[in-house]
């Protein structure tokens, strides 16, 4: 199997949207090649029973499927009555990227939860979620910045992630589902504009990986994510100049 | 309050998409003003236990509601580990209303489930949904009849559905959220093409309703039923010709 | 399949007896043929989270069956750790329907809940529940106006319930179960002593109905539904003198 | 506390019906005092996964309130969304102490399930529903010895149930809720016609208690199961005769 | 099957080790032959809701087993959903006999809770985690009390049990699995250091049990439950003295 | 905060003893300092139904804690109804490692389930799982060796695992509770006995973390990894002589 769409160290055709929900504090509709999120991020002024009182705020993320974002259909989960393993640690996946890069102090007393809801799944569908869950995160903080709710703006960060693995034997970057299958090696990176991680998860189930393998990964990993930055500039305009260290080296 | 987007007997502007999903075996994307919905048709070759052997198909749906597609966010069912009354009776009011117009014998020993996920919530989720689903449904047959698997097109007629309701003493056709909140009587009608009811739910929890008022409201939804045909009918194209009573009087 | 235990408009045989539970504010045992239903209504002095403070009360119900009230047994829905989509429907239908006769303001910030339980199911297990528990709810307020807590009565009509459908062609008042099996069209019918429509669910899962069938099926229904308030009036006594609308015209 | 509406070695007024039900294979309805509870047997042509292919038949039993059997309205096991220890603990007995007399080989592979269903609870629920029950398990078998599907009667003997307890330092028959709540110590005996002890429960939450006061409690369960199997002995009639060790000696 | 490692009126051999556990308020590490059993006993500064404000405490436990704690595994009770009916029937009979010997006003505002999680099975599961239960009790009250947290020791007798069983005819003390499953009759037996009953569960599903064998099966859980409180007494050392009762005739 | 037991890339005092459970095929108990596990394998002749009929088996793997393993009391998953997202992740993860290093096919149509169940926790549960359940692992198929059920050993290589942090800006191996909870970057570590890895789980959620950091974090775990197989050689015996790779230079 080898790629035929684009080189190995491309990512695919992104489209990002802003604004799609009518009712979400902040909305994105994200495409990566044929992966396709709805990302809507709402505003709650009440933190969880276990950070009352603490003068800080709390960032929080959902993740589900559409029944028949995949070829086969997917029972729901509603209907199984429970959450699933890989579905629970996305969600745990998301939120914890998202709260590496928000000042909790400068939040505020209030909760974000940022809701990833995938459409069409082709590959990558937990890093295009943090992907487009940054942008919506930062669109519902503008809103509260604008209700001068905000004492300064509490991103501190971009943060953006790709997949990246190992198929055939070649590091590749961006995995669409038919290389994902294929992929012996798999790893999902989570970075800041800076440069630096946030997340790793890499798994060898197939078969174990050297240390080479790793850097080769990570060397890719930073190119897309450097891409994924530049788009979410883009789509989110002069109100990408708030957030932190957005001058400074790094990948943003 | 008075409607003034448009007169009491008139629908909200429709956009009906078909194939937008790469995986399903019909797949829609409808909008009814600012009501928004997916409706994806999968085919599977069993059918529920209780039907086994008898050489009919089945044809069944669900129904969800992303957690922002409204005001405030609600909670995931698959969350709360179980289904709410109301998702309940809505999919099974889809799912029968979608098999009064399916000869099931002619579907052969297979079954069709049409999901129906609501992005944008403004009034009218289930109707809309019933007009998609009827579509997307289509849309799957179609594509078994092109591979020679139906003896005949199991579609007897054309099916679509709208709500009534009584605010203000008024009389009106294809409620929005703020409307259908403020309504004393509230009515959903389901009919085919040829001009026939196949699901009537009226409530008058506020008050009670007379029979005259009972009149006005089914002459209503005649009207809107009329035009959302229409509207499928344009949708579905060449092949809205195979239907079953497509030529006959009726609404259709 | 042609009725022979009585005519097409005819109700079966009714029974309704009253205070059969000591413990409950409201008690009845209700048969309608061989549909028996036990209906206890409770009191209780608080309201539901979302309405305290506003100084209204509420009114709730519950339904459900026997393991074997049917011809073979159920499974019990504590045992499936779930209330199904049929019962979570009916629980619903009963709720409302009291709801809209009652005066959630005279009724003052506490609660009713009606318990219906079937005992032995032959058909009409709905309309049978609604048509005893409108009662069992009188019961439990002629205990709260007696012990002077309450400021006026609040119950403003009557209520009470009958299914109608149409089997073999022909339009039938108060199917038992065998007819409702057979019935290609399937409706129940909520009124109010004032003859006016609370509830209206008409199905024509087998095949659609039109607009004469279903006046039909709306005139038995005025008749069922005037027959089975009589019986209530009997049951009640001089109690029924204080339900709003007793003297004028209407079927009560 | 003292009992003034009986002798403490009294049982309270029993009530015993059969045939209750139109579609149960057996079915009792009983009262002892003001407990009243429904007992349906159902008999199926199945046995458990783990006993399949033995050539021995089931027996197994449930057990369940109405949710105003009580002072108060308890919340529905299925609303809460599973069974309570207490429901569990007691529709284990009943079950455990049926099998104790079914010969199991003789039912054949078969199963036969009691419903018992609390109408009305003022104490002794378990143990008369044990009572109840033994009966409506006859009368399924007798309808099953008519089909000739048995190849003997499988009773081996009469089964009853009791509670007794010491209240106030007085040793109690048969406690009715108010003397169930004051009871120190609190017992229920289950015994077969012979005499025998099928379960024996004995509770000293308050207080502990000697082997003397056991023994006396033991006089008075061994005076109420008799009394008790009297009074299944007259409803089963002629069919009583077929149980086993029906005529020797112990307290059938 | 006979027994052949030990006498039929003797236990196995007993391994009780204290403050197993860095982090619980009282621990015990229990072998009874190859039965193995961890309690932790946890004290917390709060009562069940339906208990506050009275100034009484409460005492409850928790029962599981590992998985593989039996001869083939056993599906987890999480992974399952719920707890098994034999567990909760478990749990509530370790609880209710640790408060029989506690008094929940010395005890003051604060619940303790024991978990009793079974390492290995091999028979006499409930009885061992009984009697190491009521040590690790102890043990946390000792913390309390050094704590200068209570006003008297709350602890009023000792409190231990032993299974006992007809074997081929044979009565038997402390039986192990093997024997259990063989055992036409079964019996626990919890009694206090005073030699008196805190619960008696007998069952004779295999065949009912005579007083005499009753009785003979009583005088064997007397013997037995003497070394089992002479083992907790060694365990507990000077601590024992302060518990109720301790030099009063009985078992103790 | 600074570390005083031992060298920042020292691991804390191993113990791990084998055959530790009389039923299990493979048992284990491990200490890392004061995390202590107990690990059991479970051989069953079978594969998950998406497995059969292909001649391959399956490896799996749960995990959890007992309430009172921690400083304060949880509540059980079993009575909470549901697994929580943290457990799920964590049994996924030491499923996945483990079928890393066996050859699916050698083991043949059945499977082995390891249970790590937690019974004090200090840091590092989910490594020392790991490496306690591939000795259990090993233990079972040198079972199933034994009774000439496979036609080669199917473990391919070692596996251990070790967590790995920055603590106070130093880089820290095998984190106690304590460390833990003060990392702001916090990785675990899964490799082989060839020294390459098979999981990465590294989580920068208070700060990210820099490529050098990594290196640091990945040099640190690949010693830890290296002592922990040395440990799993000890106790396996002549038995680890049959695991794949043993001889080729890497950890092993």
């Amino acid at each position: 199997m080898s790629r035929n769409d684009r080189k190995p160290d491309e990512i695919r055709p992104v489209k990002l949207e802003i604004n799609t929900n009518k009712f979400a504090e902040g909305s994105v509709y994200i495409e990566v090649g044929d992966t396709k999120v709805i990302c809507n991020a709402t505003v709650e002024e009440k933190v969880p029973p276990f950070m009352k009182g603490q003068g800080r705020g709390w960032v929080t993320a959902e993740y589900s499927m559409l029944p028949r974002a995949t070829h086969t259909r997917n029972i729901r989960e509603a209907a199984k009555g429970k959450l699933g393993g890989r579905t629970m640690e996305i969600q745990r996946l998301i939120a914890r990227a998202l709260r590496s890069v928000v000042d909790l102090q400068a939040l505020g007393e209030r909760s974000i939860t940022v809701d990833c809801d995938v459409i069409q799944a082709d590959g990558g569908t937990r890093t295009t979620s943090i992907t487009g869950a940054f942008v919506a995160m930062c669109l519902a903080l503008d809103k509260l910045e604008a209700q001068g709710k905000l004492k300064r703006y509490p991103v501190t960060d971009f943060l953006a992630s790709v997949s990246v693995g190992v198929v055939d034997g070649e590091a590749l970057l961006d995995l669409r589902y038919e290389e994902d299958s294929a992929a012996k090696v798999d790893m999902n990176i989570v970075m800041t504009g800076s440069g630096e991680f946030v997340e790793l998860q890499g798994t060898g189930e197939d078969r174990p990986f050297s240390r080479q393998e790793l850097n080769e990964l990570l060397e890719l990993g930073e190119t897309g994510v450097r891409q994924m930055i530049a788009i979410q500039k883009e789509a989110l305009g002069a109100s990408s100049l708030k957030i932190g260290n957005h001058g400074t080296g790094g990948l943003a």
